[in-house]
């Protein structure tokens, strides 16, 4: 197993990163401060208040995206260390580069920018897009061609999610649309760019394990457990965040048990596929967040949990092997499942609502992203301004459109930087394998075919 | 290790999964909604804040059923995958039917049945049940089996918690009686009256290996560690809620010390047993429940979680080959040593601290359940209401043999359903094996007998 | 592998734990109640609310000792169970221990001591100490040596916390100087004193696999979700909480990426060590913990939050080995890296911190510890109470030479308590290896060697 050492660069990742850092702390020494201590004591209330009403949401969907993405990814035999890792550092790089940009956005409008929790968690939203689209490559990319991915899909996020809801106020409070939709078709841009019109082989590192699986089972449920924070974190204290939370509870409760149905029914015997258990439990999560806050009644998000987990799992039976003939369309993880065709499903579940709920009954929300210490409680008033239904209905629309639209666009060119022959691309016999990235034991890989790492480091041991 | 498919019909599970789908979408259509949006500022206040007070309790819960438990029950090397994943099914389905049959009932008294986080909880608390007493059965049962079971347990729980807790006034807000005995005694009647007398022979997939064994672990110590929530959740907020956690706090600290004691002084050469740590450390969070929120001092605490881990591990030790000898009952998980025998004990200890604490302390309690939308504010009154101590320590004692002798009735009925020739049970020779129930990449399993399933796939893939 | 028993008795854990709980229960019975309800309406609304106000950092500490640092220890393939069995024993043990001891200082001057979860959270800030010291001897010590270690390091804690806090007045919200600085020297110096000069040759159990590295990848995941609930739990709540929340999530997103730079840099080809990941990934938490809570630009967390890491990593890199080789110094956890050098660091920018920011910017905050049911709402006015500037720093300077000082010399002694012929390490050949501590199943060591544990159970099973 003795492969010799890719000869780019190696140092073109800590040098970048470096950079980065360093460029990170210059701006924050300028622009960044934390807001003033308030002396109105019912002000500091207020802003207590609101603190301490993000603060638990905001480590649940810390928890998520650590632990529980991480894991999810983590279903390769051999590139646990290198899912979990790359998801941890996208994560950071994402959210301090979220900062930065809505930092100098905003700074065009003030002198001074106010750091608090809740533009950190707008600048998570925008990590989460990054974690999601690099699902569609995991595996056959480079850390350096993650990073540039994140370094394009932040800020062409950020627009995105400007034009879709400040722009066309499209409804979208646990981030169906903005986040998912966007996410997954940027991603399957990228792919199609990068792996170009080549089909990739079946890799032999490239089937889970039954260890690696129930690794990435704990995953899902991780985030199936804190998915209801993710969607009600920005929803209006008061009966639209407990809508949003019961909705999200039972389109997830929905969709677990649908899963196991549509799996079982289309696997031979009657078996069930660990991989979409792993993503159609979550794809009620995906589909709700639309939804989650409108005046629907429960057996919506039921519905809508169920149907979204139908469409997942017959998307990994049907589509992704379709997608991987016809447009040699590479998607590890399934992104098109999990967050596409649930997306577009709550995206229209969001249109069907707004013209069946009756107008009067009082919903509000939150604009879900404002810049860094901007005016945070601004309140759409009525159930969605002075528009009607109809109008409201063409917006969700034509929100969806602009992020599908727009997404793969800039993902196609993204990929096509990543093309860029600085960033080579893992060699063939090295993807999905961790001993790329990582100082594992060399003796540990020596004993002779059939032994794995650990066996080897343990076999050794023993002789001791 | 080719198997030949089984013969009954694979396709049993998802239709009658689907049916039940289907069922429970019919059923919230035309009877479940949410509560209206309260027009009174005041009353909406008091609303949120019940919300906001169950809520974090129930993500912890959620935490504990989805996450931790599944992994305890994943002590099996192979059977890791199922153990997760009938765990997180069962619960899902379980609450469904939970809240359909709760619905049904509030809905003779009402027209309307309004869903809300407490019911969403109550619910929850009927489908733990289902995760306990499958434990006795786990890994000789197929899915259907276990779903029978749920579709069994959850209506004769509800009954049993009306009689014990609604008719009888059992103190119980950690659910030791009406949630941990009674799920025990129902496992262990419906494993008696499905294997019969047949003593089920050693299984060579039966015993953990170390790193099947350290999962466990975690999802013990996530247990544990989120224990104090499941017992408090219901607890009148206040002084009660606070003596609840601090009392959970205290019994499951001890019981993690005395487990240590008792599992080195009973194994050969001082060893720990995992199994032992595994259960013995939460023994004291099923015994607390009955007493948690009682005026009972903290060494109170203490030792009934050193009592309940030490009956734990002695049951461990003795009691179970015992039974399993004497009775040939099979009892997988230990069930009877964690839920059963420290549930017991736990109610005797509230009938002492019903005769020994002196009435005037003031205490008040929650009902632990009440139906979908019902008014949930009712306080107990004074300390036992009007009764004296005498009349409520015998009530417990009487709310004790109902949920002991009721559970285990329904139990062996269920058990007998379960014998069926529709149910059949999975083959000997593919119990404990995950292989039964999941597509696991095939040639894995070939390269001849000493090599796992995961060494196959690797050594496969070395070859490349 | 026919190992045979050790001669030393294996009875002396269980009697001297069991002794332990005994006497525990005893001094609970004499001097331990609960608060009394209070009876006026507004002192129990207060008492809730610090109730409430604790009780989510409370919970998300215990996941973090009790989950996040087991599995962070769990790095050693074979040790994995040992690792997390031992840091659950421990964290319960010197709970209780303290409790005992804050219980006893806090009785000669009350007659009654009343517990509530402020004690707890005090008692397990001792318990932390024990954690993080016992790392620096992980593998090659027995339990009861661990115990030893764990009943000298709580009161000597106990007394270098009042002399840090209470006397100095040193300002270390997070425990920077008292919690991470003082265990490491304390952990460093039992190693010292445990392995005399003799080098400890490298174990052939030593090295860690990807499956137990991806393990303690997750454990530090855990630790850095929830880490700013350590540092923040005991800050006045307002601003100066909210602060200290985001100058740790500021430092530890920088600890992340700069970890991937040095460890990127410093490693052959490139390549990331997955001990950097685990423990640089931390560094800030470590060092932030003495100025979360002062005026500082958020520009200084994420500055903080870098060069720790990078003082971690080189650490790792350099200092330990020399340490190793002209100390031998044994460091197996490399807690000098991850608790020692940022701690220092962190005590260090908590003298620059108070000489540069302006007096008049308005802190205050709690004294980190308080005894069992004491007042513990004495506020320090203004920034540092009547003190300059210049006084306050050289306090914080005196503070952290007698918690370095002063836990160095404790730990030497310690140490060679630690020798005593009743404590017998365990052999060389068994070190590292679980199968000392616990019952595995036997037959699974003998199909030869070659052959771990679990294959050997395997293929057994495969026979059949």
């Amino acid at each position: 197993m003795a492969v010799p050492p890719p000869t780019r660069p190696r140092c073109l990742l800590p040098l970048s990163l470096g950079l980065f850092q360093g460029a990170l702390l210059l701006f924050f020494t300028f622009f960044i401060t934390y807001d003033k201590p308030l002396v109105q004591k019912e002000d500091a209330t207020v802003v207590a208040d609101q603190f301490h009403g993000i603060l638990p949401f905001f480590q649940d969907i810390q928890v998520m995206l650590a632990v529980g993405l991480g894991l999810l990814l983590a279903f390769l035999p051999r590139y646990g260390l290198s899912a979990l890792t790359h998801n941890f550092l996208l994560l950071n790089f994402s959210t301090q580069w979220a900062l930065v940009l809505q930092g100098l956005l905003h700074h065009f409008h003030h002198s001074q920018v106010h750091l608090d929790l809740r533009s950190l968690l707008t600048a998570e939203f925008a990590a989460v897009t990054v974690l999601i689209s690099v699902g569609a490559i995991l595996g056959r990319t480079s850390p350096c061609q993650l990073l540039v991915v994140a370094a394009c899909e932040v800020p062409i996020y950020l627009a995105s999610e400007w034009a879709v809801v400040t722009h066309l106020g499209v409804l979208d409070v646990g981030g169906t649309i903005t986040i998912h939709v966007f996410a997954c078709y940027f991603g399957l841009g990228v792919s199609k760019a990068l792996f170009g019109a080549e089909r990739q082989p079946v890799h032999p590192k490239e089937s889970p394990s039954p260890p690696s699986d129930l690794l990435s089972l704990v995953g899902m449920l991780i985030l199936w457990v804190f998915w209801p924070s993710f969607v009600a974190v920005l929803c209006q204290p008061g009966d639209a965040q407990h809508h949003a939370i019961l909705n999200t509870l039972l389109a997830m409760s929905a969709s677990a048990v649908t899963t196991v149905v549509a799996s079982s029914l289309l696997e031979r015997d009657g078996k069930l596929s660990p991989s979409h258990l792993q993503n159609g439990s979550l794809a009620g999560g995906v589909a709700i967040g639309a939804v989650a806050d409108m005046a629907v009644p429960p057996v919506a998000a039921l519905a809508l949990g169920s149907l979204s987990a139908l469409v997942c799992v017959l998307g990994f039976r049907f589509l992704t092997p379709l997608l991987a003939r016809k447009l040699a369309l590479q998607d590890q993880c399934g992104i098109h499942n999990l967050h596409g065709l649930p997306g577009i499903l709550g995206a229209a579940a969001s249109v069907v609502a707004i013209l069946v709920v009756p107008e009067d009954t009082s919903r509000s929300h939150y604009s879900p992203v404002s810049p860094i210490g901007g005016n945070t409680s601004e309140v759409v008033g009525g159930q969605w301004g002075d528009r009607g239904a109809g109008r409201q209905a063409l917006c969700q629309a034509a929100g969806l459109a602009v992020a599908v639209g727009g997404s793969l666009l800039a993902g196609l060119l993204t990929g096509a930087v990543l093309r860029l022959p600085c960033l080579a691309r893992p060699p063939e016999q090295l993807c999905f394998d961790d001993s790329l990235y990582f100082r594992i034991q060399d003796q540990a890989r020596s004993p002779g075919p059939g032994n794995t790492a650990e066996e080897g480091a343990l076999a050794l041991k023993d002789r001791v």
